[in-house]
């Protein structure tokens, strides 16, 4: 009935994507504790700055300086977010993150001219500039990814058949620089994905890429992020973006629209519970939680903080 | 690979379970504005008040007053709650409420014991004078349900031969009074079940009891609401209890541990999207989730009211 995996890897992102969002500037010491305390949850992989411009992304214009201000885990990879050649330059001069590369292209051409002024094919051309700066620089490529890969607010549905010709370009782009990707990245962008969807593109990507592992990168726009993720685990997904918290998103009003990726601790609730390994612990990761919150000064979404983990309440009942 | 139902019935429960819980006393007329809005989106069924003593549930000391100021519309079924036969009078004194009886045990007996002060044995009598009262008002019995079904913070786990035995009591009640019951309603009071146990304990009970239609009552207390509910339409279930808003839930820490039914304008997204009919009119019922917000004067869970329905965004892309 399902091809539930037995363990899976989650990538942290909720200190690069989801403190971006924030209005107010967070201090650098906060964005270091918080980044050292999901260190020591067990997560494998943490994003934890992006490198782009100061004057585009105030709130990541000190990237330097948290990273070096990191105690960095053995175990735990550390990344960051490069989109051009002048953020791939810090993200390697810092000397202590994991550099890696990779080919994303949007299935929404009206994504691409309303928030990039891009067209698909100026797209593709970026990516192949990209491309030949990894390559120059000897980082290797080896996941593709679709964006908006289930749908946009400023196209609607994204057709499977879409999809999976946005996929075809981002192949036929690794395969005219040599490049062999190992990793389908689908992200839901906007938040438009639901389970059935979800169950039936990752079917149809299989049918197509049988040896190619799926990654998933869910939003919770519509709440539907851990029904989402539960469909791709059902059908093997053992590869997940996920956010502590839930940074990113935000029940007040102030912050309508604003909603964050798939929640770290509900996610590894889910898995833990269905006897997924995440490696995680549960308990650490909801204190991580809680001091995310504290640091962005509102409440963040997720539920397990909150709720607790059952692990805790079934221990004190033993006890 | 799954048996998704072609329409669900929703039993609205946000105006009397979720305002419960709230701390400041809420108007009369604003209940009823809110009941009044819910009954122009499309719902077939509202549980509108509490007929418990108001020394108890001091939120509940206008329920005959609110009954009285709904604007009854054709077609909605509007029922209250009772637990005793004063309870009952009352409700029935309205003369404006569907009448409608039901068996329920809790699974748990370390709940019954901390929560009420009671072993099963004393429940079950409980349950034989209710019975005894629906029938001497010639109520119709005609669910029987299942609290704590999945998990109890008091008693920790529950096996599902504790579940399934738990029903077994159920229908022994219902056997011994002649009664025929037709509906199992199975209810995760306290936010215990994942996707994975939502099929396994719907599997076990489908094969016991083919005949009987099933009914999901599900809390969202570790974020699992929306991927329990899928499990459950993915099994064939079509009859769901929930809460406009996620009403009961917030995501304050000062309502730390208060966590919402199921929310129903995600749930009503999850299933049209699906192709599910719910015959709800979805943008209405976001409306009366942004009343039930402004109500209670703090931000409520639930996604789809903040990310917005598709629909909506599909007919201003299509202008």
């Amino acid at each position: 009935m399902s091809d539930l995996p037995n363990r899976v890897t989650i990538n942290e992102d909720g200190p690069r994507e989801g403190i971006q969002i924030e209005k107010a500037q967070i201090p650098t010491a906060d964005k270091i504790a918080l980044i050292d305390a999901l260190s020591q949850t067990g997560l494998a992989e943490i994003q934890t700055v992006s490198f782009v411009s100061p004057k585009k992304v105030p709130q990541w214009n000190d990237a330097e300086a948290v990273v070096a201000g990191l105690t960095l885990r053995p175990g735990v990879r550390y990344t960051g977010l490069y989109l051009n050649a002048r953020g791939l330059d810090r993200a390697m001069a810092t000397g202590r993150l994991s550099i890696e590369g990779g080919i994303s292209l949007s299935a929404s051409a009206a994504f691409l001219a309303r928030n990039m002024d891009m067209t698909p094919e100026r797209q593709r051309e970026t990516r192949r500039e990209m491309i030949a700066m990894f390559k120059a620089a000897n980082v290797p490529i080896t996941k593709g990814s679709v964006n908006a890969a289930f749908g946009c607010n400023f196209q609607g549905d994204i057709p499977l058949d879409l999809l999976l010709t946005t996929l075809e370009d981002v192949f036929a782009l690794a395969d005219e620089a040599g490049v062999t990707l190992e990793t389908i990245g689908l992200s839901d962008t906007m938040g438009w994905a639901t389970p059935g969807q979800v169950t039936r593109t990752i079917g149809a990507i299989r049918d197509r890429y049988p040896d190619h592992a799926l990654s998933l990168h869910l939003h919770d726009t519509r709440g539907m992020a851990v029904a989402n993720a539960q469909a791709g685990l059902a059908m093997g997904v053992a590869d997940f973006d996920t956010s502590v918290g839930g940074l990113g998103g935000c029940p007040f009003a102030a912050h309508k629209g604003a909603a964050g990726n798939l929640c770290t601790e509900d996610f590894v609730f889910l898995c833990e519970e269905a006897g997924i390994r995440t490696g995680i612990d549960l308990d650490a990761l909801i204190e991580a939680s809680e001091l995310a919150e504290r640091i962005v000064g509102h409440p963040l979404p997720g539920s397990v903080r909150k709720g607790g983990s059952l692990n805790a309440i079934r221990a004190a009942l033993a006890a």
